[in-house]
Formats: C-alpha cells, sequence, structure tokens
C-alpha cells in the first residue's frame, strides 16, 4: 500500500526533499508584525512549491533493476517540468545515462492523451506527461516506451528506437512481453498484440461497444482495489488471459463542462453506492488460434461463482522454472486470482486451469467488517512449490508460505513481535508492523517485506521462508522502501526521514551484513527535485486515551510564552495516516504554521498500521469516531502543551479530509472555529461501491449509519465559517458533492464559502491553480481564527 | 415595450399592490439596536415576499375583452399559488364569475409540461402553471384553453368543454382560429390543424428533425425581438403563413444538471455573439391544399432577400372588411413582415402576395445605431386604406398614418410636445415622449397609445387619426395601462401608482368625457394578491449634470441627522429604467432600506424612453457611460443629501444590473465598497447575437468595445467584496458565465464570494430559494457596510 492508500487521497499532502531549504524571506521592515500578528504571506515558497508539483518533480520514479542488477532503468523530470525522460543508472559504475527523451519522440509537438488515458491515470494519481511509464523485457534487453499514444520498441544496449505503428485507436495500457516479443495493449476496447520484428498487429479479441469491453480493469478496480491490470500475459507469452467487463444496467452519469457549452458533454457508468457494478469475466486465449470471429482466438471462460463472488480482486499468472537457473526455460504456472462478494466479507484464492477456465480454491478468507486487499500476494515461488500470502484474519497482518494446494506450510512473521518493541504502549498493538509483501527471492528463499511496530515509520525487512528470524535492512528513523532485481541481489532502497532530502540508494547485496560497505554501495540516483525553502521541523507525540500519533508543526520563529491558533490538517478516514517521519509530509503545513499558527496532525481509529480492530472500528459509520478521536486528541494535547489557543481552531483537508473538515464544522462548532473542505464527500449514497460498501456494509443494511455519515444530515447546524471547493471535472469525488452541500447549507439559510475550479478534477496539478489555492485556504485561516483584541 | 424590455429581465424588482401594509414588526426590545446598527431581518415580509411570487400571485392576467365589450375574461391565482383559473367580468353587472378551473381539468393530477414548453415559459417570463394563456374567437362565444399538455375547447356562454385529443406530441403555441371552428398547434416541430367540430387532427406540415422545425419562433426572437409567433392564421382561416427554422451550422450547447449526473444532458444550438444564427425563412400554405407529401399542403415560399435581410422581426396578417360593420366578412389582408439586416441599421417593412409569395417593400428604415422594435405594428385600417407605423426615425417615437403602399400620410404625433412640457429641462428631450401603440380603432379612427414626456410616469393617450391632438385618458401620476375590446368602445384601465395598489378599472366608453362617471365606470377587476407589509415611500428627484432621474428609498423610521450607508439597486443596461411611478417596483428595496440603509436607484444613459440619442449612447460600449453616470449622480446627490454616507456603498443588480454590480465594483471601488452581481453576463461573446449585435455591433468589427465591456478583462482588478450568485440550469445568461468571473477572480489572486444555485434558471420563481436569497444579500451588505467604530 505505498502508492496509494485509497481513491480519497491526500492531496493537499506535500512529499518532497528538503535538507538546505534556502532561508525564509525576512518579514518586510515597514511592516513589522505585531507579535501576535500574522506573518506576510510567504509568496515565494509557494511559487516554488507549486512551480514544482510540490517538490515532487525532478525526483526519480518508476525505478526498476534489470533482471541481473546490472542497471537501473528510472523515469525523471526536470525541477519545473511534468515531462519525464528514461534513464539507466550503471551499477558497477554508478554512472548515469539518458535512454530516451520525450522531445526525441515528440519533436517539439504537443503530447495528446486521450479522455480514457486521462482517466486511467487520474485512477494512479499520475501526473507525469513525456514517457509516463515504460516496460521491459524479462532479460531487460528491450525496452517498450508508450508516448502520446505512440508505441516505441527501445533496444537498451544500442539505444535503437522501432516505432510499432496501428490505426486502431489510442494504445491503453501496452506492455512488453517477457520474451520481448510481443506487445500487448487494449485499444477501444479490444485487445491487440502486435509482433515486435514483423511490426504486424492483430487484433484478439472482438465486440467491444459502450457497455463491453476488454482487456481493462473496470473503475472500481482501478480507483479502490489498486487494480491496473485488465490482461496478463502467460510467462511463455502464448497465452492471455484477460478480463470482459459489461456495464449493461449500470447508472450512468451524465457530465458536461460547465465552463464551455460547446464540449459534448461526457457519458459513463458509474457504480454509485448500492446500484449495479460492471459485470466481471475472464477468458483464456491461445494466442496461435484464429478460429474465432474474424480470425480472433476463442476464449476459454473461467468459471467461477460469479453470484457469489462478483469482485476480480487481484489477478496473476506466475512463471514456473524447473531450475533455479536464470537461463531456465520458464514454463507457465496457474492462473491465480483472488474474487470477493460484494459485502467484501468473504474471499476466494482460486486457481484457474487455462485449458479448461476450471478453478480450484486454495484459500477462502473471511471477515467479519472487511477483507482488506494486498496486490503483491499471492507471490508464486518460481519452482512452483508454493505461493506467499498475506492474511490479516489473526488481527495483524502475517506472511504465510503456503503449499501449492493452498494448505499452510508456515507463518513466516507471527511469532517477531519482539523484533521491534513499540515504544510507547497503546491498547491496540500492531505486534511485527507487517504492512506489505515487496518482493519475493525464490533463488534465495527470502522475502522483503516494509513492516513496522511504531506507524510512524516504515522499515525494510528481509524474511527468510525457512521460519528463521527476519532482519531489518533499512536504518534509522523513517520511512524506507525498496526496489529489488529479478535474479541478482541488488536492489534500490528509498530513504525518506525527517532529518534529510529523499535519496534513492543503490545497493550490490540485499544480503551484505554491511550494507553501507563502499563496496556495497554503487551510488545513489540523482534527483534533481528543488529543496524547499522551508524547513519543516514537527514534532511527533502520542497523546490521548488510545496514544494518538501526533504531529505538532510549530512556526520557526515559536515563541514560547505565546498562544497561537490551531489548524488541523485532518483526513481522518481509511489510509495510512498523516502523521510519519518523512518530512515530505511537512513543508506546505511548515509553511502554514510558519505564518502564525500552530498546525497539528493527528491519526485517529480508522486508520491502517494499527492492526486489525483499530482500522475496523469504523465500519458502517466513517465519522463519529474518528471525530471524537480528533476531539479527544486536541484537548489532550493542549493540556500538555500550553502554546495551543484551543479558542481558535481550524480544521482543512481534502477528499475524505474535506468530508471530515465540513463534518467537523457543523458538527464540533465548540471545538472547531472555521473549516476548509477541499472535494468533500458529501453523502456516501453518491460514492463508489466498492469504498462505501466495505465501511459502510450495503446501504439498505445500514440506513442508520449511512444517515449519520452523511454530511447533508448536518448542514442545517453549520454556525462557523467553512469554506468548500471543489474541481467541477472531478471524476473520483464528483462536483455533485459539493454543490449539494451549498444547496443544503443555502436552503437551511446557513452561510457559507464556496471555490469551483472549474474544468479541474480530484488531482490539483497546475502550478498557478494551486499556488492560488494554498494561499486562498491560508488566508481564509487569518481572517477567521485572528487574534480578538 | 410594456411587458418585456429585453432579455436581461428585472429579477430582483418587485411588482405588486400594497396600500395598507401591515405594520412591520417592531425589532425585539431585548436586543434594542444601536442608532446607528443595522435592524434585526424583518423575516415576516421576505416570507410573504417569496410565498406571493413577489405579490404578483392573485393579480389579474391576459385581461381581454370579449369583441362586443360585454365582458372581460382574465386569469387570476390564488394569493399563494401559481395555479391560475380563468375568469369572466360582465361588464354590465360588474360582477366575476370562474369560467374554468385547473382543478376541473387536471383533478388532482400532476401538471406536464415539457422542456420545450418551459423554455417558451422562461421566454416569456411566465412563472405561472394551471391555466396559463387561452385563446379566443373573433365572436368571443369560443374559447381554447391548453392545459398540461391538452387542448380544451370552451364554449363561453355554456361552460361546455371539449377536449380536443393526439398522439402527436406535446402541443406547443396552440391557437384558436377567428371564426373558432380550427385549432393550430405545433408538435415535435411541426403544425397541425384540428377541426373543432369533428376533432380530427391533420399535420399541415413535414420534416421536422433536430435542425429543422416550423411554426415556432427561433430563439432570438423570443428571448429578443418579443416575437413569439411562429405562424399567422389567415384572417379567413384558410391559409397559414408559418416559420421554417433551421439551425444546421449553429453552435451547439451541451448543458448538464450538475448536481445530478443521472439526468441525460441537454443540448441545443445556440445563437452566440459573432456566429451563426438559425436561418428563418417563411411559407404560406392553403389548409384545403393535399397535394404535398403524405398529404400535406404543398408551402409556397415567400421571397425576399434574406441574405441581406437575414432576421424576420415582426409578422402580421391583417383581416380586411368592407365595411365597419361588425358583422361585416372579413377577407384576407396582405401579410407583411419587418425584416433586419445582422447589424440591425436597415430594416424593411414588406407586403406579401399570398399565392406567389412575392414581395414588395413598404418601407425602408435605417439607423445609424440600431433599429428598435415594436411588435405592435404595422397595424392596418380595417378597412385596408392603410397602416399605422412607429418610427425612431426623427429621434423620437412617431406614430404615422400609411397608405397602403407605404407613403406617409401623416405623422400623427410629431407637433405635440407641448400637450405635456417635461418639468425639468434636460439635454435630451422626449418630446410627447411616445412609447408604443396600444391599439387601433378602425371603425372610429383612433388610435390609442402609451406616452409621457415623463420617462416615469406611463398614459395612455387616445390619437385621433385625422391629425386632431392627442387626449390623455389616464388621470393622476402613475403607470396606466389599456386594454381594448375590438369592436367596442369598452376598455381595461391599470392603474399603478406611488400611492395605491394596482388596480383595474373598466370603462365602458373609451371617449367618455367623463371617465370616472358612475356610468361609463363598469367595475374593477378583483386582485387578491396580498397587501405588502411594507409600506414604499420612494422620492423621486432628478440631479446630476444629465438630470438623471433617481429614486432615493429611506428606511422608515429615517433620523434625519444620521448618516446612512448607500445601496445602489442598478440595472443599467438597455430598459425602461428602475426609476418610475409605480410602488410596486419599491417593495424589496423599501424593505431593504427599513434595515438601515438609503436604497438609491438611477436611470442613466442607455435607458429608453428618453429619446434617441439617449438611448443610442452606448452603442459600441455598454459599460463606460453608463457606469459614470452611476457615479456623476450618486456624488450629485450626495452633494444635496447629506444622510447618504459615500464611504459606504453597496450595489446590486441581477442580469444585466449583475453584469453592472461587477463591473462597477472592479472598476469603481473607490465609490462601490461592496457588491452582489446576481446572473451577470461576463462576457458578450458568450451571449447572443440578437442583443449582444443590436448594441456592441459585430464582434470584428469592434474589438475593443468588446473587451472594454468584458468583465473579465477587469477580474484582476476587484479589491472589494463582491458575491456572485447565479442559477446553474439559466437558459438566458447561462452559468459559465458566473463559473468564468470566479476563474479569472480565483486565477487573479483576487477573493471573492459565490453561491451557485442549483437547477436554477435565470427566473428564480422557488419561494424558499426567493427568501433565502434576499436574506443573503441583505445580510451581505450589513456584513461589509456595517458601520466603522
Amino acid at each position: 500500500m505505498a502508492v496509494v492508500v485509497g481513491s480519497l487521497a491526500l492531496l493537499a499532502a506535500c512529499t518532497a526533499p528538503g535538507d538546505r531549504p534556502s532561508p525564509p524571506a525576512p518579514a518586510p521592515v515597514a511592516s513589522q508584525p505585531a507579535s501576535d500578528a500574522f506573518r506576510p504571506v510567504d509568496e515565494q515558497f509557494l511559487s516554488q512549491f507549486a512551480a514544482t508539483n510540490r517538490f515532487r518533480m525532478g525526483r526519480p520514479q518508476a525505478i526498476r533493476l534489470t533482471p541481473d542488477g546490472s542497471k537501473v532503468l528510472f523515469l525523471r523530470s526536470g525541477p519545473r517540468t511534468f515531462v519525464q525522460d528514461l534513464y539507466e543508472f550503471d551499477v558497477a559504475t554508478g554512472r548515469e545515462r539518458v535512454l530516451l527523451t520525450a522531445e526525441q519522440v515528440l519533436g517539439g509537438q504537443e503530447e495528446t492523451l486521450t479522455a480514457e488515458e486521462l482517466a486511467r491515470r487520474e485512477r494512479m494519481r499520475m501526473t507525469s506527461r513525456g514517457i509516463a511509464s515504460y516496460s521491459m523485457s524479462k532479460d531487460g534487453s528491450t525496452l517498450l516506451v508508450p508516448l502520446s499514444g505512440r508505441l516505441f520498441v527501445i533496444d537498451r544496449a544500442t539505444g535503437q528506437k522501432k516505432e510499432l505503428r496501428s490505426d486502431a485507436g489510442f494504445p491503453i495500457d501496452p506492455k512488453l512481453s517477457r520474451d520481448g516479443k510481443l506487445v500487448i495493449c487494449v485499444r477501444e476496447g479490444d485487445v491487440y498484440a502486435t509482433d515486435v520484428a514483423t511490426g504486424i498487429e492483430r487484433r484478439l479479441t472482438t465486440g467491444a461497444n459502450d457497455t463491453i469491453s476488454h482487456g481493462t480493469a473496470e473503475f472500481v478496480a482501478q480507483e479502490e482495489m489498486s487494480r491496473f491490470d485488465g490482461y496478463w500475459l502467460s510467462p511463455d507469452s502464448t497465452r492471455l488471459l484477460y478480463q470482459r467487463t459489461d456495464t449493461t444496467g449500470m447508472q450512468t452519469f451524465h457530465i458536461a463542462d460547465p465552463i464551455d457549452p460547446t464540449k459534448p458533454g461526457q457519458t459513463w457508468p458509474y457504480p454509485r453506492t448500492g446500484g449495479k457494478n460492471a459485470e466481471v469475466s475472464l477468458a483464456i486465449i491461445n494466442l496461435a488460434d484464429t478460429q474465432g470471429p474474424n480470425g480472433t482466438p476463442v476464449p476459454v471462460w473461467v468459471q467461477w461463482d460469479r453470484a457469489q463472488f462478483p469482485y476480480l480482486t487481484i489477478a496473476k499468472w506466475p512463471g514456473i522454472k524447473s531450475s533455479l537457473s536464470p537461463d531456465a526455460p520458464t514454463r507457465n504456472g496457474p492462473p491465480t486470482i483472488f474474487v470477493m462478494n460484494r459485502e467484501q466479507t468473504h474471499g476466494r484464492l482460486l486457481k484457474v486451469d487455462p485449458d479448461t477456465g476450471a478453478t480450484t480454491t486454495l484459500l477462502d478468507e473471511r471477515d467479519d467488517a472487511w477483507i482488506s486487499l494486498r496486490q503483491s500476494c499471492p507471490a508464486w515461488l518460481s519452482d512452483g512449490s508454493g505461493f506467499l500470502w498475506l492474511s490479516e484474519a489473526g488481527g495483524t497482518w502475517q506472511l504465510e508460505l503456503r503449499a501449492p494446494d493452498g494448505s499452510l506450510v508456515r507463518t513466516l512473521t507471527k511469532d517477531f513481535d519482539q523484533l521491534a518493541p513499540r515504544e510507547a504502549s497503546g491498547k491496540w498493538g500492531p505486534g511485527f508492523g507487517l504492512d506489505d509483501l515487496i518482493h519475493l527471492d525464490s533463488a534465495r528463499r527470502v522475502a522483503y517485506v516494509s513492516a513496522s511496530s511504531d506507524p510512524t515509520q516504515t522499515h525494510v525487512w528481509r524474511v527468510p521462508l525457512d521460519g528463521a528470524s527476519p532482519a531489518r535492512l533499512s536504518n534509522g528513523r523513517g520511512m524506507f522502501g525498496a526496489t529489488f532485481s529479478d535474479d541478482s541481489p541488488a536492489w534500490v532502497e528509498s530513504q525518506s526521514t525527517l532529518e534529510s532530502v529523499m535519496r534513492w540508494v543503490v545497493r550490490r547485496d540485499a544480503a551484505s551484513p554491511t550494507p553501507d560497505a563502499p563496496g556495497n554501495v554503487a551510488g545513489e540516483i540523482t534527483s534533481v527535485a528543488e529543496r524547499p525553502r522551508v524547513a519543516p521541523a514537527p514534532e511527533l507525540v502520542r497523546v490521548g486515551r488510545f496514544n494518538y500519533d501526533v504531529a505538532i508543526i510549530r512556526p520557526e520563529d515559536f515563541e514560547t510564552d505565546r498562544m497561537y491558533p490551531v489548524i488541523v490538517y485532518v483526513y481522518g478516514g481509511p489510509s495510512e495516516g498523516l502523521v510519519n517521519t518523512s518530512r515530505e509530509g511537512y513543508l506546505l503545513t511548515q509553511w502554514m504554521a510558519n505564518h502564525g499558527f500552530i498546525v497539528v496532525a493527528i491519526d485517529g481509529r480508522g486508520i491502517e498500521g494499527r492492526g486489525r480492530t483499530w482500522y475496523r472500528s469504523i465500519k458502517g459509520n466513517l465519522i463519529d469516531l474518528p471525530l471524537q478521536d480528533q476531539v479527544d486528541a486536541l484537548r489532550a494535547l493542549s493540556d500538555r502543551y500550553h502554546e495551543l489557543d484551543l479558542s481558535r481552531v481550524g480544521i482543512f483537508g481534502w477528499s475524505f479530509g474535506g468530508y471530515f473538515s465540513a463534518m467537523a464544522t457543523m458538527r464540533r462548532p465548540d471545538i472547531f472555529h472555521c473549516g476548509i473542505a477541499g472535494a468533500p464527500v458529501a453523502d456516501w449514497m453518491d460514492y463508489d461501491t466498492y469504498y462505501t460498501e466495505r465501511y459502510m456494509g450495503l446501504p439498505e443494511q445500514n440506513p442508520r449509519g449511512y444517515e449519520a455519515s452523511n454530511v447533508l444530515t448536518y448542514c442545517k447546524d453549520l454556525r462557523v465559517p467553512l469554506l468548500i471547493i471543489h474541481g467541477t471535472a472531478d471524476d473520483n469525488v464528483y462536483f455533485m458533492h459539493s454543490l449539494k452541500m451549498t444547496q443544503f447549507l443555502f436552503r437551511a439559510g446557513r452561510d457559507f464559502d464556496f471555490l469551483p475550479l472549474a474544468g479541474l478534477t480530484h488531482m490539483v496539478p497546475e502550478p498557478l491553480v494551486t499556488e492560488r489555492l494554498q494561499r486562498r485556504m491560508l488566508e481564509y485561516f487569518m481572517q477567521h481564527l485572528a487574534p480578538r483584541h
């Protein structure tokens, strides 16, 4: 869950490096503020923050090692552009070189992307342009680079590039086969395969129309399951497993651009809470077959109880080798899928027979509240001797080694709570703090996982499959990640801490007992991201009856004998939380604080990483307990830190955090004296099935919970300033949420502030908009939390 | 121009009777305001104002006399409902009776109206439900009443009703023939005729599709020319002249309801400034003919230079009689049309040969700026000996008697300026102050016109066709109107003054030298409209270098030794202006003033009723001079009236007045310290052709004027509070206007307030919305014009 937490993204969070910030601009001498007045707005940081897309530009992205561990490929833009180029880092020499630039391909032409591609990138929270992705052959020799609707195959050694041409529509999700000989992609709802050598493209499916498509993941899979794949090529590149999606009978959403009525409106099926979902089925084709319509292969349909388990949440097609040598040929292992019931309380891991489409149950998972997903598993061992599975059934995530028939061989992580004892005791205990599988090294029979008993940190651990003790690879306090190579022990460690800019260290041997030894460190992948002009200095503490994790961000010129107005930066919904040990998350809040506020972020119940019960406490009601926790923590904080002026508290957040801010101002005006709700959900009946029903249950089974969790229920109670902000083109949390809120408020005679962002979506990557928006938000708090004289 | 001034309606204006208002609610004793504090909001008036649709409900509407002058028919709703019933007033007895109620027809069922019908009513500014219109046979014996898509023919004497049934779609604009034997209407773009006796319906045109329609006026005709007719039955009911409209190639607007994406979006052609208009042509058919497709008549196309004169602005089909007896048979006179060039600077009155479609020019009108329209003319004398024409060519409106060939017989009004000398002299002179023809009584050879040398009044005058002196029929100071009978001297006078509720007096003889004599007064048509709880007491004065007409509305508890914040209620665009002698126009502003403001309304340049030059001064730039005038008048006012605190001035208006308010706050923050812009135009390039180009010229010929008249040009300059309000379903001034304004403001870093009204159009008739809206506006001024202590 390192990349996308859930659909309601943490947009206002900023995540970027910065260890030697430029000094902040001094306050103008002429208008020296009174000691308790706010500082003049630091526009320079804001302009930098906006122009660098929150300091994300210039960081290496999509880091991938070649299987032999000799090279690290990655994408990177300049410090102030969305346009990425493709680079290669040489592990032996520690030098990098450019492999392909967007400019080389486009030659100054405008990049063109279809609405479908843009929607897909919105689901992936991807704002990049230029080379936004690439795919690599198993041996690392060949690369596929899609750009502006064109497909280029690159010989990595020579740099020679070849364009694969087609007249069949924009290529969605193009990928190279393991052997580098085929390119698969989806064009206008059908799957195509192109022979790289001849450039000849062949259509593999037929029948796509307004309601039927093949090869792409449906909306909820992309937005809520983190499943972006809709087809899976067999390891030997002879067969294809693909998804068929039928949207017949779903609610149709009609969206026009209200700022430009000359643009035709768009229409699409929406999986609205309680409503019909897309019907998903799976088929397998043999690429050599030409017996179907128009010479396409005849599909073999995968059979499972789709009535009971309509959700296809995970699909894999593992390869099996007879030996551990990298050169050993790869056979097809069994396609394996994880399917779920509508309530998300019952899931089945199924093995598929690719010849008949018949399925065999490997595992049956149940959870009274809901089953959380991890796309990393099942991870089959390359010799086919079993697979790794992640289960939360025992109350915390555990990594399990399972036999090929699904039976448990051993739980690999259960007995290791003592390895990383939690410093402060809480009523909940995350144990080992396992979060996810990062990589399985079958040859060396070790797994790499992310785990931390302290939920504000993330570490990389090596877990031997033989049941021996896990060992921690990452050092220090922070958020660490890793990328591994398929066939070598080389790896890249990402380091994000409170003290330093984010770094990507290339190491030669993941098993090295001296990870930082010069012989082991190949170098660092360069980030060209700008250094922020503010230096975040959050204090992380634990307060309150549940030992909430809290970050306190004080102004850089903090005076101990003063009281400051408080801004609560909130998400408050299902996510990893806001309180962590990465300075990237505190840039914007530090900037806000520097004007004369104390900003706090509080992780209460409903946050992941603290065990099953803590997370599941929000089942059926998304707001009551989380709101109570913010209030409790705030009070506990002010008991301990007397600089917090609880008579002046504002709250803001985006998406779920916007929903939360609206609720907080309406329901607890005694605590929250003003708020800003960015892209808020209003009524969960207007959100999507998979997210809403997971937490809220089906509407007919929980009408009271839906009523209590609905902002519209409380609009009549608003008595404090609330600024509502929403993009009119948001296709995740639709504009109607905010618009409904304004109408309920207006009709109840309640005052409010409203800022529509015309043509913008749930992500707001446009620099000018970011700049204006953050300034508006800061000024809103300055206006409404000003000292009373 | 008594009913609809132009498309940008004066929505915030309230027009209702009220002479004995209930006393306003006393301010609560507990919170007795300081002498310069605002009074608590008088909710009771607001609730009454909203629930009565601004006191319009309950007034007689659509008043029409039977030809013999014996009965007055009218529609009326209850005081708090939009649903109207049909009534008859007996001139002999002075008693009224109900002829038909909506309830009798609907029997409790919901009324259903199509989107097309709703759009047509929006163009007519008609909010009524139930019986919204009716049509009468020439002899007054038969009535046609459309209701909820059904058609009823009523025998007036017996009250018997007969329904005409059809399966051919919603009937638009149904009308009864003069002889009462036929009903014509338009269904789904084609014209139908129903034989009343047999009930058999016959289709008269074919070929309607997405771009072609027959029998209805195109958008700009309805919205900007006050021409709501698209077909004209010949007086002998044997032939039909009808309009064919082709929207091919026009810009297409796509509008979806942003609060309910499940509703399919709507698509229609929009005549956007500078863009393609609907192509309008005219055809004549003989109803007896069955030689066309599917047995329809073969059309004869009317021929004129449509390339030079694309606009069909006026069409009439007069009847001709051989004698003046009411019983003399009516022959068909010549269909007569007035066509105009795109620039609206050149028009031609054409006589049509109904057999061949050939046309003959009767008149050629030119105006360097634009030609203003009066739908009342040409008015043919019933003996065919000539027609009346209204021309502004000499600098003021003049009524002309023209021979059948169009040659001038005499100007009837030119020499009578001395009849009503203007009290205060200005640089402009309205002369006789003629505004429009009301009625032509051919038998008695007199015309009735509305005229007033004082633009704040309207009077009814009788103008003999022989060139004798006109005589004024209406007495006193006020706004008077009239409805006449075809063949008798009976008439109804509407009286709206500053002193009394609005009245409708039925008189027996328009030529009576003692109009108020008991023998002449048949009685009054009852209004059941509620009496407003506030008593408007505007002072009308003339100030400034151009002697602007100004209304000053002071609080009812006005204290002479205090200064009050000022609210400017503005329209400021082409219209009859806001300053008049009808108390109905001051109800809302009096209510506002009562809270502790002085409200002023100023009529500057660009207003009609003060001669050609005064009106034409805005040609090419809709804002510079009118804005200058508001500022000049405000300064002149404050020189004379020291209670006006010019350091606290707010401005508000709707439609053009919203546009004006936005401009005023952006361009003159030295004068206007806050503003409210309701449904404002932002960029005239986004408004319609006929309105915009009339005043602004074609875009390519006046780029500077368009730039200078564009609110978006000045958004960067906004420094004072501005509240923007707009209905998302407005199909006159589209929501995009306000949305663009918010985006230009936001991107320029300017703060603003924004209130979208989801699902509402340019008219805002919903009581709760009206109530909330007016309260919000008042409170906005209270907030931003509060005394500074």
